[in-house]
């Protein structure tokens, strides 16, 4: 494979964009093909702002958010977007989910993988599908499952920040500059029209990561993201 | 500075060897030039087979882990190797000894910065130790020390492996392939001739990090050294 | 809704007494009207002394688990006492069930909410009861989970003391002073007559919990319980 | 019952021998009855060898699977050995396969259980029978689970090794000296001909488990193994 | 004593602006009487903008940042600011100041008591700090400790927040509302006009401390600080 | 030698009593000489009682608290007490004391070691002493140290009881049966007369630790007292 992949599991439709817009951005800018999967679009946990208008239903939020998750995708440079519509709060994450996540997983090959972290007390669905993807990465290795297909390798897992860190006990050992693409990442964070009153919250939430990642290098760097590796590095090199 | 360094600060004269002599050797290579500073001959607690030859004095034992170290220090192709002779179990670290370090830190500036894990059950110098030259680094960081020179900035610190990794609650996050200067570990090791026991137990170290390392990369390798990190990674790709 | 109300999540019919029977009381007192969902009479588990009896049978078990716990909520000032009998050792928290929670939540909008601990190595019901029952909270707070219906708040949670403190890593930090209402709650303690093994045993953990309150207040309290936060707590002052 | 007897409750079918073929075969010659329950064979993940050769099918790697099993449980005098064929990547833990493990500890009253560790990164089958394994011995405590059988006591219950220690924060408090029996198990190491590449990793395991127990006491130990306790140690004596 | 009053123990004469000013406002406006102590003025280690000045010598640093800590204090209602000029990277606690400190707990009788974080890794002399000043703490409560002196009781410790939280594993359980006072503690920041570069960083801590208080809630809360708690809470009520 | 000894190291006269009082009865009646090393006699931090007394002097309760401790001792059957009166809150560990602490391991070469936990948020000295002896018992290691004396081998350290476990992040994983030996222990409790109001607590703490061991085991076990190991266990047998 000549193109390089890279593989974005979202346990609702909008989570790629706050927690990993910059790095999808980024990699796609680099030109990495990034496949984005939205196990649910949130509809009923993290869509107040649509359920408060008069007559809504659940296929006009689901309808909404999919276009919402359409448009950031686009702008981030999103390579496939893929709604499973699984439901959320609680999300239903079934035996064939799980294998077609191993499919792709399969297909694409990713050079690694970005899902929610270990831990969420504010959203047991983020756990969940954390450890239900990374599960599934590990059955795509396994040379007994579909036997002649290529196995996956060993791509790394890195899990994007939950929406309180500490609490979440969320400890990030991976700072990404994201300054060449912050307009990008808050472009697509505009498009999620549903969830205003976090555009402001994730822009702060960049401008810490950033000053973070300057403080920890000798680097001027303005905006950044954070995320915790599952597994070690492994390097050729300490600097 | 065009040329890179790095640094590496061992409890005692033989620690620099077990524990990072495939990343000194390799970084050497590279081009670094490598200071090794050794703050005591651990002459007291990890010179046993010295202590049982008849008529052993205290001199003749440093003397004899001086030969020792530097020779072990040459096939690693160390740059600098000092012996600050501060004395072991315990070590006795003293406030000239803190400046002199710092002073270390602003003369070489270097890349990264390799030391002692933050505990250790059986070494209670080697966690010392570890505190204390971090603790310089941040010393060497301030403006206001010693106004004039250039500060230092933020060089990455690794934790390298003690004897026993887990009673230590050391982790490794960073595996290293020591391949290609693993002939050049293996010879300082046997230069610590003092210390023949251990000479096969870190070779299985080296073995059980590189399977590690290739389990965790898709790479054929065969010599690891693991270190834990202390400071989140700054990057630019998460590939 | 003027009347303060909370919610105790209770894996067997004898928990909410041993565990929380004190806050039960003090907030009874206080005009919390308590409701204490049983989700089992631990009848397999939890009943040794009953099934030592000839001829003993599950619906006998049950039945005198039932009128145990009854007799105990009447003495605690329990308002609403639920048998869920969903089954113990293990335990099997069915989706009707898990929505039957969610709109108990719905329904009493709970001031706090009061469940199991984290971890408990002697008893597998208890973590798996803790985490459903805050992830049904979850659900109740889902504004697309039967719109129209008022959403659940923030309710603080807390997890109330297992049997064995450390091996279950329970660390309270909060100390709830019970004094007031101790009598209650060991009349209540000895309604469980198919318990009595344990009668001392948690009598004198109110007795070190009361201890440890005042030593870490400059309070005089005698009878204390424990109490595990989940979420941190948002408050208005410090003293 | 006055044979003593020892449960392995393993994932796949030749995790016994990696991880506790030592303590297998040092409790078989002291006369306990080992049984090995091998929930699956490790078809699908744990046979890259086998699917390598052409031709191959599930079938034929389930066959040459138990066979190795088999011949290495004859090598270290396993008692019982049992295939529950339960699938793996991701293994199948039904109901069913609950209270058959159930039967199991009431029938053979171990004094002691082995398991796989709390976590594992690389193999999410290893946590998941772990905790499903000690949950079954937890139903054999309960008085009213088939009234009438003599209910299980508390055998304590050891995790022993995962592949890689520190990344499944698995941390060794009981060190076993292996030495009597290390030629047993290498013969049982030798027989899992499907894993050729493991034999000399676990080789280096045990010297260096055993390099570790000799430092840890004043013996001469060469050969070891790891595991970590559950519950807190009950004992008549510190020494 | 009629009059309430808290303690702030403060490596660098910055840090109580920066990590608890919204408290010591609070508290001011409800009758506090706070007692703030910079044992150092971080002149060496956080004064890069004076230093950056030709001819800035260590007195002048020293008056300039007495100088912008007295403006903040003022600006905060601090009651009582004391400079104990201790030196800082590293900083030198003295037997003479530590006693000097357990006077200080025996004058003023804190109702709550505010220091560093347990680990910093960025800054040795904040965890030194908060461990000492807990230590003198204790020897305040000491009977036989200057007898005749009424003794410390058991006022409450928070640890406020550091720099980069994750990474000093810091975690706060307390969030404070501090839109009331938010006007006093900007204007306190900035008086702070040596280290400008922070002005936005701690404002935006403020706002993301706020939003997660709120979230915590059902309360509109916008500005917030954080605390982690060292001893349990003792409560009448969980409510 | 053959004659088997334990060493305890307590910070303060009365710890000894409370904390390992039965592991001290029990070895001393299987013929083990217990030598007991009080650091300081807590004159200042706990003699609050004695303290209330009307012209008390440090002289006096320096004097009482040795005798109530040497009473203690000869009730427990402890072969050696000695009292170093390096005086309390805080407790000033001094060089010389380091080695004369190095000297009694070297003198007993003790089966074991008990000493405080390695946490305590109520007492800074428990720690400090606790790193402290462990320190000196790896100097008695060293074969330089003192060359010619038979250097100290690998005796296991357990860490005996804080007043709050929990908050201390002790967890016990030994717990030792002491009912033989209860009646010794609470006379030597009794005999501490000037912490009458500790006699309960610690009475109930061996209940709870009694009632722990029975549940954790198939014994009969009323009274305990719990440990934590620092060593990983050297076993045989993990039956």
């Amino acid at each position: 494979m000549t193109t390089k992949t890279a593989l974005v599991v979202s346990a609702h439709s909008a989570d790629f964009v706050w927690r990993c817009g910059g790095a999808i951005a980024l990699h796609a800018e680099k030109g990495y093909q990034v496949t984005v999967i939205c196990l649910s679009y949130g509809e009923r946990g993290e869509s107040a702002k649509l359920w408060r208008q008069p007559g809504m239903t659940m296929d006009r939020v689901k309808t909404s958010r999919e276009a919402e998750a359409k448009k950031a995708a686009a702008l981030l440079g999103v390579h496939d977007i893929q709604f499973w519509d699984l439901g959320d709060y609680p999300i239903n994450l079934t035996e064939a989910a799980f294998f077609r996540l191993v499919d792709v997983y399969r297909a694409i090959h990713p050079a690694f993988m970005l899902t929610h972290s270990k831990e969420d007390l504010y959203n047991h669905d983020h756990p969940t599908v954390s450890a239900w993807a990374q599960n599934a990465r590990i059955t795509a290795q396994a040379h007994g499952h579909n036997p002649g297909q290529k196995v996956l390798g060993a791509p790394p897992v890195f899990l994007f920040e939950p929406h309180q860190p500490e609490q979440c006990n969320w400890k990030p050992d991976v700072l990404l500059d994201i300054g060449s693409v912050w307009a990008k990442k808050r472009a697509a964070i505009e498009a999620m029209e549903g969830q205003e009153h976090l555009w402001e919250y994730y822009t702060r939430v960049a401008q810490q990561r950033g000053a973070q990642a300057a403080r920890n290098s000798d680097k001027k760097i303005t905006w950044g993201e954070g995320y915790q590796s599952v597994f070690p590095h492994v390097v050729e090199s300490l600097a």
